[in-house]
């Protein structure tokens, strides 16, 4: 299995900061680079390579998805972007954090909930107590249904 | 997100029961879906579309992979196969079983692990007192370090 590369996160207050990086590093920041992280710093959660291509402002520079996933790609290697694989479709990028964020994703709505690790702790714990494997679920996350389709699957259930 | 649909697994002792369960629904028996029944049937864990395609003895019907595709989806639809997201390859297929298997999946060997779902009973009351969420294993598994990876991880961690 191919995993997400456990970079040292290189992590920034904003996209001037990460440009400037990117710069220092005798990178080029070509538009389409710049779009990518651009969508990047704006999102609101993990986005697909679709959604980075074809969302943004109206006004922002368009990008195609070849080009989105190989500045993805160099962005990854680099440690500024980490994926996470939210169900069956394709992975989600988001820019690298302090702490690895943790995720547990709903198979029924699509609802994502982060979590810090820390959070998780008590159920790394006991997973690794019981089978010995150490768990994580910053890149494939927990999977199962969200409080709000527990409380409808409870409530069709025959009593 | 499109999920493994809850059917009621339908189980079978052996190849010949589930043929003949087939054949009393009035559905056809190809040589295809013979061959994809058998190779589940023998398989020893979940196996891809291509490995169905693909493996089997020598002396095996050869199936293409769009059949094997095709067949996977109707026995999936009728309850007697199941499929579960193992890493970043495609789904794997194994038949219906009376109690749903959980899986934990080594992310640096591919070790899997399976788990009879009342092993999990305390770590899936765990997360969901925490976070609300009632999670499953059996369509996308707990992914971290298997025992020997973990002992190679920490005997390379710096003391």
């Amino acid at each position: 299995m191919t995993v997400a590369p456990h970079r040292a996160p290189l992590v920034f207050a904003d996209l001037d900061a990460a440009l400037t990086a990117l710069r220092q590093r005798g990178l080029r920041v070509s538009a389409a680079r710049r779009a990518v992280l651009e969508r990047l710093f704006t999102a609101e959660g993990p986005l697909s390579a679709e959604e980075i291509a074809h969302g943004g402002p109206e006004t922002a520079e368009r990008v195609d998805l070849a080009s989105v996933y190989r500045n993805l790609e160099a962005l990854e290697e680099l440690g500024l972007v980490g994926h996470v694989h939210l169900g069956h479709g394709p992975g989600r990028y988001a820019l690298a954090s302090e702490g690895e964020q943790e995720y547990l994703v709903c198979e029924r709505c699509d609802a994502v909930r982060s979590a810090a690790p820390a959070e998780l702790e008590g159920v790394r714990r006991d997973i690794e107590g019981r089978f010995g494997y150490r768990a994580r679920f910053g890149h494939f996350p927990i999977v199962g249904l969200c409080p709000r389709c527990v409380a409808a699957a409870d409530a069709n259930a025959p009593s």
